[in-house]
C-alpha cells in the first residue's frame, strides 16, 4: 500500500540523517549533511555549489551502486536540480519532473537524504520516483513518460484560476516529446496559461538513444553553427571593447532574449512557446540566470537545456543504455555486482528467453518483426536488433504509436511482435480494442514484467492487463509456466490467424531449457500436472510451480476428507496457460467432481484469471466453490524484494496454503481448527 | 458481429443498385449509377467529374438527411475522393482514412451505392466507417481519431519489407495533428519509409471548432501572405510573357515543388517531410496534379488540401457542429427531423441532464472545471462552455493529455469532470491507472455513450469500461437508473475525495424529472426497488427499468416454487448503483435466502458487474446461483437501433425473461418445459 502523505511525513521527520550525530572527528563536514530543506540550498555561496554537486553524484552513486537505480539520468541532472532549488521555493512552487527518473538529487535536497535515501527502492526507504505521499515538494507522480507537461498544465491552470502567483514547472526529457502525450500537451499550453516554464532536458537518450525526427531536429537546433558562430563573433567583439564587461553582461541579457533570432526558428515556437537555448546543463550560473530569467517571464517558456547522461561515473557515460536503469554495480569498474559468494547464480531472465526465441522465429520468417517503444533491451529485443536490424523497429517512447503501427503491419501481411512491459500497454489498450482486436489483425504482444516490479513499486507493475484483455473479444491471453512455454507460446502466437497476448514477469525465469524446437499449443487447452480429488489448483504463468509445492505439502498435511476414500485430502494441479479461452471443459470436469477449485496468479483478483474461472463456472451452472489467490484491492508500494511484497499482502506461499486449508474447512463444515 | 469479409463480398454481388433497370425515361442517366468500381471514375472525362461530384453530394445529403451520419466531414471531401480514385489504384493502392469520418464518397466510388448505401449505418447497409470486413478498398478501419498515419506508416513499412511498390495514403484531418498518436507517428516516418503520402485535410474543424497551436500555425500557413503574393507576382509575370502558357506550366511544375520557401519553414518539414500546400480542396484539376505529383515523389511528403466541411448543404455550412455528425434533418432548412406523426417526442437525452447539473455545480464552486477532448456538444458541455468559459477548456482530441490534465488540476486543488464518450476513455486508461487513481486524486469521469451507439457499430460501443475500471483501487464506479440519480451521482463524485467515474448511456434518459437539489448517495450502497423471495435481479442503470418490469411479468407468468409457500415465485430487482464498491452487505444477506440472483448490466460479461458480483459471493463463501444478463463476446455490429441489436444477441426483454426462467427450472430440476 501506498503510504499516506500523513505517514510518509512522519517518516520523514524521524528521519535518521537529520537526528544524526555530529561529522566523525577529522573529516570535513558534508555540505550535503547540512540541507534539511530548500533553504538551505540557498543559503550556500555560489562557490560551494560545485562541492553540492560532487556530493550529491558521489552519494547518487554509493546507494544505487548497493540497491540499483536509475543511474544515468539521475547523475545528469544533478546542477539542474540545484539551480531549480536556488531559484525555485518548492513546495509552493511546483516542479513536476517527467517519468522522475531523475528526481534524486531533488529528494536529497527536500529532506529525503541519511538512512531514508540509503534505502532508496528498498522496503521503508524513499521511492525511485516523485510520490506525492512521499513529500509535499513532490508535486505529481510519474514512473511512465511523457505526462509532466499535462501535469504541469495542469496545475498551472489551477494556480491561475485560484489568481495564485507560485511558479509551475515541468522538466522533460527530450525523449518525452517523442511521446504523443506531450505533444498533444504542448498543443494545449499557449492557450491555457501565461506562465509555464518548460525545461527540456536533452541528453540525446531516451532509455536507449532516441529516435526519429524529433531527437534529429533537437540535435541540429544544439549544433547550429551559424548561431554558434555569431555568438562566439559578438562575444569576441563585446570583451574587445573598452567597458566590454558591462556590454557583455547587457549581450548576455540581450542574447538570452533573442537567442532564437539565430537558430532555425524554432518547432516549440510553432506551439507559441519561447525558446531559451541552448544552455550548459552543467553551468550552474547559465542555469540559474536563465530559470531567473524564466521566473521573470509572462509567456509560457521552454529552457533547451543540455545535459550529460551519467556525468560523474565514466562507466555510466560509456554505456549509457546499461546505466539507464541498473541493478547493483561496481562503483569503479561499472561491472554488475556478482551474486552473494555461495548464492546459486539466478537463472537467465524471462525476456532473454524471449529475445532468443524470438530471433529463432524472425530468422525463420521474414514477416516477423520486433516492435519496441524505447525500450530494446529491457523487452529483449536488442539481439534481434543486431542481428536482423531491417526486422527492428523502435518508435520511441509512443506506445499507441507502436501497436497502430503493428497493426498496419500485420494488415499489410507482416507478422509483427509488440514487446512492451505489462504496465506501458495500459497506453494502448484504445488501440487493442479498435485497431487490433476488431479487426481481428495477428498481432502478437508479448508483456514483459506482468506481475511486480518490486524496486520500482506501484507505477510499474504490471497487474492490470488480464481484467482489460478478458473483455475484448479475438484475443488470445495466456501465460507460460517456463520459459520453454514461452517459446511455445511465442510459436502459437505466430501460428494464430488473430491477435495473442503473452504475458510474463520480470527477473529470472524457471530456468528450464526449451526444446530445441518449439510446439503449437492448442488454443484454449489446459494442461493437468497433477490430479486430484478433493482440491484442484489452477495456476497460471510461474504461479504454477507454486501450486505444485503447495500441493504437495497440502496432501502432506494431513488434512480429513470429508468424502473419505483414505485417510488424506488429494490435492491437484492445472497449469492453466490460456486465461482466454479458458479450458471450460476441463475446468467444468474438475468442479463437477472436486469440492474445492483454487486460483493463483499474479495479478488484481478483480477481473482476473479467477474471475474468468467464476464466469465459466456460473455460465455453466456449476456455481462450484472456488478460491481465487490473487492481488487485493490496492496500490501495491515499492519494496526490497518481490518475497516480501507477497509476504506483506497474505500471498506468501505458507499464506496461501493457509488460506486454502480455511476455505477447505469451511466447505466441510469443520471449522477453523489448527492444522 | 461484424459481418466476415466473404459475407459483406456476397453482399456487394448482389446489391440491388448493380442490377438495376435501366434509368426511367426522360431522366438523364447519373453518371452515378455508371460507377461499380475504381476504374469507372478513371474512364470519365474530367469535364465529367463535376456533375459526378454534384451526384456524389445529392447522394450523400439524401441518405444522410433519412439516415443521419457524417454529414459536413463527408460533403468536405468529395472532390478529395474523386482525385484519389482517378490517381490512385484501390485496392492494391491502399488508402486510410483518419476517424473515416469522410468515407461516404470513396465507398460510392467502390461498389458500395445503391442499397447498400441507403441503408447506411442500419442493420444490413453500409457501416458508416472504413471497414475491412465490408470491403477490400477499405484498407485499415477506423472510427477513433488519429490512427490513420501509424496505420499507413505500418503498411507502407509492409510494402517495403516485401519490396513491393504499391502507393500508400494517409488522408488525415487537421483535428488528427492535435491527438497525440498523429504526432508520434509523424516523429517515426522519416526513419521508417522513403514513400508515404500524407494528406492534410484542413477544413479548420475537429468535430468542434479547432483549437491549440496546431489549428492556429495551420491558419497562418493557409493564408500566408508573402507566400501568396510572391505567387500572384509571379503568375502575372509568365502570363504576360510571349510563350507564357508553356513557361506557366514550367512555373506550376517548379511552384509545386518549391512551394515550401516561401511559407514559413514548416512544422512537417522539422519532421522531415516535403510540404505541399495549400491546395484548393474543391479543384479537381490542382488535387489531381498534385496527387500525381506526390505519387512520384521518394520521399514522404505531406499535401496540404483546404476544404470546407459541408461544402453543397448550405445549413452544414452555417452550422458545422451539429452537420459533423447528424441524426436525420430537412435537406432543405437542415431541421432535425421531428418524430413521426402521433410518436411521443423523445425524452431529452442523458448529456443534456448532465451539461445542466454540470453547470449548476460549476456556478456553485468555482473549482468545478469541465473538460471535454473536442465534444462540447456531444457530452453536454456546451452550455457550461457559454455560462462559464472560464471553467471549460476543450483540448481537442486528446484524450491522454484530457485525463492529465484534470489529474494536474485535481492536485492543484480544482474539481475537474472530464466529460467522455466510454469508447474514448479507453484511450486514458494509463493516465487512470498511473496518475489519477494511484494518486487517489478527485477527478470525476462522466462517461457517456456507456452501453450502444447502434448506427456507429463497433468503434463506438461503449461496452469495456467497466471490466478495466473494477480492476483499479480507489476508482469509485457508478451508474444512473435515471436523470435524477445522475444528478445525485454527480453531486456524490463531486464531493468524493478520490477518482469517480458515472456511466450513462447514449439517446433518450427515463423522462424522470430531476429533485430541485441533488443528493449525496452513500457509495456502495444499493437500492431494493422491489422485495422478492426466490429471484432477486440486480440491474445496472437503465437496466433497472427493464428487471422491474420483466419482475412483474415473471411474477404473472405463474411459475410454481419449489420451496412453495404460495402459489407463485417472488422476485426482486435492486438498483445497484454502484460497481465499484458493491453493496456486499445487501448482496451476501440477499444470496443467503434467495435461490437464484440476476445480474444485468449494458456491458461485456466478461469482467463487467455480474463478474464482480461473482466475485464478491465467491469472497465470502457463498458460491449463490447468479444468471448474468450483458453482452456476449463478440464485437456488437451497427444496427438500425438498440432494441434490434439487443434482439439478434438474446438481449430483448422477453428472451432475458425466458432466460431467467430456464435458470429458475435448471436450480429446480423442472428441466425445461414450456411457460
Amino acid at each position: 500500500m501506498i503510504p499516506s502523505a500523513a505517514h510518509a511525513n512522519l517518516g520523514l521527520d524521524t528521519n535518521p540523517r537529520l537526528d544524526a550525530p555530529s561529522v566523525p572527528d577529522g573529516k570535513p563536514a558534508r555540505l550535503l549533511d547540512s540541507i534539511r530543506a530548500p533553504g538551505d540550498v540557498k543559503r550556500l555561496a555560489p562557490a560551494q555549489l560545485p562541492q553540492l554537486a560532487a556530493e550529491l553524484r558521489d552519494t547518487i552513486i554509493a546507494v544505487t551502486s548497493r540497491n540499483g537505480g536509475h543511474v544515468g539520468p539521475n547523475l545528469g541532472v544533478v546542477e539542474l536540480a540545484i539551480a531549480l532549488h536556488r531559484v525555485f521555493d518548492t513546495p509552493a512552487d511546483q516542479i513536476v519532473f517527467d517519468v522522475s527518473h531523475q528526481c534524486y538529487a531533488h529528494k536529497l535536497l527536500t529532506g529525503r537524504g541519511g538512512a531514508f535515501f540509503e534505502k532508496l527502492r528498498r522496503t521503508g526507504g524513499a521511492s525511485g520516483f516523485m510520490s506525492r505521499a512521499e513529500s509535499p515538494h513532490d508535486a505529481f507522480g510519474a514512473g511512465h513518460a511523457g505526462t509532466a507537461l499535462s501535469a504541469a498544465l495542469g496545475l498551472a491552470v489551477a494556480r491561475d484560476l485560484r489568481a495564485a502567483r507560485e511558479h509551475v514547472v515541468a522538466v522533460c526529457g527530450d525523449a518525452a516529446f517523442t511521446c504523443g502525450i506531450t505533444m498533444e500537451a504542448l498543443n494545449n499550453v499557449v492557450a491555457s496559461t501565461r506562465r509555464l516554464i518548460v525545461i527540456l532536458n536533452d541528453n540525446e537518450w531516451s532509455i536507449a538513444k532516441n529516435v526519429g525526427a524529433i531527437a534529429h531536429y533537437l540535435n541540429r537546433l544544439s549544433t547550429n553553427p551559424t548561431y554558434n558562430k555569431i555568438h562566439a563573433d559578438l562575444e569576441r567583439f563585446f570583451t574587445s571593447l573598452p567597458g566590454g564587461h558591462d556590454l557583455h553582461r547587457t549581450w548576455m541579457r540581450w542574447k538570452r532574449e533573442t537567442k532564437d533570432f539565430f537558430v532555425e526558428s524554432s518547432l516549440f515556437e510553432k506551439f507559441g512557446l519561447r525558446y531559451i537555448g541552448p544552455i550548459d546543463g552543467h553551468n550552474l550560473d547559465d542555469l540559474v540566470k536563465n530559470l531567473e530569467f524564466a521566473k521573470s517571464c509572462d509567456t509560457p517558456i521552454l529552457l533547451h537545456v543540455l545535459t550529460k547522461k551519467g556525468l560523474g561515473l565514466p562507466a555510466a557515460i560509456v554505456s549509457p543504455e546499461k546505466f539507464h536503469g541498473a541493478s547493483p554495480y561496481d562503483p569503479l569498474t561499472g561491472e554488475s555486482r556478482a551474486a552473494a559468494p555461495g548464492a546459486a547464480a539466478p537463472a537467465p531472465a524471462w525476456q532473454e528467453f524471449f529475445g532468443r526465441a524470438l530471433l529463432r522465429r524472425a530468422r525463420a520468417d521474414p514477416r516477423v518483426i520486433g516492435i519496441t517503444a524505447a525500450m530494446p533491451a529491457g523487452t529483449g529485443l536488442a539481439p534481434l536488433a543486431a542481428a536482423l536490424p531491417g526486422q527492428f523497429f523502435d518508435v520511441g517512447i509512443a506506445e499507441e504509436h507502436a501497436v497502430l503501427f503493428a497493426a498496419g503491419l500485420a494488415a499489410g501481411g507482416m507478422r509483427p511482435v509488440v514487446a512492451i512491459y505489462s504496465t506501458f500497454l495500459q497506453r494502448a489498450f484504445d488501440q487493442i480494442i479498435h485497431d487490433v482486436c476488431l479487426q481481428n489483425l495477428p498481432v502478437t504482444f508479448c508483456l514483459d514484467r506482468a506481475g511486480l516490479s518490486p524496486n520500482d513499486g506501484p507505477t510499474h507493475h504490471g497487474l492490470f492487463d488480464l481484467a482489460c484483455l478478458r473483455s475484448v473479444p479475438n484475443a488470445l491471453v495466456m501465460q507460460p509456466r517456463n520459459e520453454d512455454e514461452l517459446a511455445d507460446m511465442l510459436h502459437t502466437a505466430l501460428a494464430h490467424p488473430g491477435p495473442a497476448f503473452i504475458r510474463y514477469p520480470r527477473g529470472p525465469a524457471a530456468g528450464v531449457a526449451p526444446k530445441p524446437a518449439p510446439l503449437a499449443l492448442p488454443p484454449g487447452r489446459a494442461e493437468v500436472l497433477r490430479d486430484g480429488a478433493d482440491i484442484i489448483i489452477w495456476a497460471l504463468g510461474p504461479m504454477v510451480d507454486t501450486a505444485l509445492a503447495l500441493a504437495a505439502r497440502l496432501e502432506e498435511e494431513a488434512v480429513p476428507r470429508i468424502s473419505a476414500s483414505g485417510p488424506r485430502i488429494s490435492v491437484g494441479v492445472v497449469n492453466a496457460r490460456f486465461v482466454k479461452p479458458l479450458d471450460r471443459a476441463l475446468l467444468l470436469r474438475q468442479a463437477a467432481s472436486s469440492p474445492l477449485l483454487v486460483t493463483m496468479e499474479d495479478h488484481m483478483l478483480a477481473g482476473g484469471f479467477g474471475s474468468a474461472v467464476l464466469e465459466a463456472l456460473q455460465d455453466a451452472g456449476l456455481p462450484a466453490a472456488v478460491e481465487r489467490i490473487g492481488w487485493p484491492d490496492e496500490f501495491i508500494g515499492h519494496g526490497s524484494d518481490i518475497a516480501s511484497l507477497r509476504a506483506a499482502h497474505g500471498l506468501a506461499p505458507g499464506q496461501i496454503g493457509q488460506r486454502i486449508l480455511a476455505r477447505w474447512r469451511k466447505i466441510n463444515h469443520q471449522g477453523a481448527g489448527t492444522v
